[in-house]
């Protein structure tokens, strides 16, 4: 009853198709456990692939998703990615004992940026085979907006080799987002062989489309509610990303 | 020849008083190994109190500084703090055992709002224990900018309680920094208990004056150099806090 790992671009856009793809998130340091609460309650009634939020809350997750298809995923070394392996390792492993089935990992950015790209590579092969002996995935942050293109793409191979099971843009911390570039600079480089996870500034409806249409197969959003409202009210909702070719820059609330 | 723990306010203000004081800090997580040594050298030229850098740079800058007086900071949960605090606990391990001599961790800020005090203090002590049997030093960052005046009275309490050697206003990460306001509130609620560090967009020595005044005894900041040559630069510069009653607000490098 999970949604599938790597869902392929839906043919239809409708709300269930789209609900699929989203991890509803909440990553703000000063959450409480009411946020927490309304997040899992908003996940269940939309039927989000997954919530997505800080390790502190994955058992209290865990216990309000019990009884519904909602996946918890949480984040490990996030947002700086400049923890040592050993203690990203020991994050994953008490998430993942804790009920979490995805995780989203930072990689080491200054280490890709000092081309130690073994190290880079070893960390994100020992949290994916982690992640797979419980049984869940694993997403490699890149935070794209601080890296040069070559460095987007070596951390992509990296990802891919690691087996990793999607590639992520953005933890959304670090002044910058997902672009229609980068998910499309992304899907180039990995091919068919992994997800891509657009995050970051994902806010329309219009902008979910865009991702989709560049290849992502996950959103990372915190308005996931508005963009489903958005796509439930809308009149002249196009009912597939092929009869759409020419999406809108920003939204119009028209669809 | 480790510069004081908690350093009462200097009588005299020269860069040797002012430089002890300064935790020398590069927590981008795009540093590479380069901007790491450069990080060190300029700590031993200026005989900063420590260099502040991310746990994955913890022995490079060990060995780096090993024949120098610079102590080695690092930082934990950083900077969101949502982490479970065995993780914390297990980074912390791993950078005492790697040499770091300073902790500055982020207390859980979520369930700090939450009202679940027992948590944010239990964890605080149990860091502190440990950073107090390898004869390090804790500070907990209260990140004052997500927080209300009685939460931040409240978190500040429970870091003396915790036994933490000092309470530190800011990540720099969250949108918001040190204010002389923020400081003064601190050091009236731990009187002379405890440290307190001022951290977050503290890049001049206007503002580290300023700073000082409202009771900080320890700066952290990434323009230490800079606010150093400031200081050296300045022919006017003034012998004592006394002396200067009326700090500027801003740096006007007539120092």
């Amino acid at each position: 009853m999970t949604p599938p790992i790597n869902p392929q671009t839906p043919a239809e856009i409708n709300p269930t198709n789209i609900a699929a793809l989203i991890d509803h998130t909440l990553l703000k340091p000063d959450a409480a456990q009411v946020d927490v609460l309304r997040l899992c309650s908003e996940a269940k009634q939309f039927s989000f692939a997954s919530v997505c939020l800080n390790p502190c809350w994955v058992s209290l997750a865990v216990d309000e998703l019990a009884e519904s298809t909602v996946r918890v995923c949480t984040v490990i070394g996030f947002p700086l990615g400049a923890n040592d392996s050993q203690t990203k390792i020991a994050e994953a492993a008490t998430a993942l004992s804790k009920g979490a089935r995805e995780l989203d990992v930072v990689i080491n950015i200054g280490f890709l940026r000092s081309r130690n790209y073994h190290e880079v590579y070893k960390e994100i092969g020992d949290l994916a085979d982690a992640a797979h002996a419980s049984g869940a995935i694993l997403k490699a942050i890149l935070e794209t907006t601080l890296l040069t293109e070559e460095e987007k793409s070596t951390a992509a191979r990296l990802a891919v080799e690691g087996k990793a099971d999607f590639v992520k843009t953005s933890t959304g911390f670090a002044g910058g987002g997902a672009t229609v570039e980068d998910v499309a600079l992304l899907r180039r480089t990995v091919g068919s062989k992994i997800g891509v996870k657009a995050s970051g500034g994902v806010r329309t409806l219009a902008a979910v489309l865009q991702m989709i249409e560049a290849g992502a197969t996950r959103i990372g959003s915190s308005s996931g509610v508005a963009i489903l409202n958005e796509l439930s009210a809308g009149e002249a909702a196009p009912t597939s990303l092929a009869s759409n070719p020419g999406l809108p820059a920003s939204h119009s609330g028209n669809y």
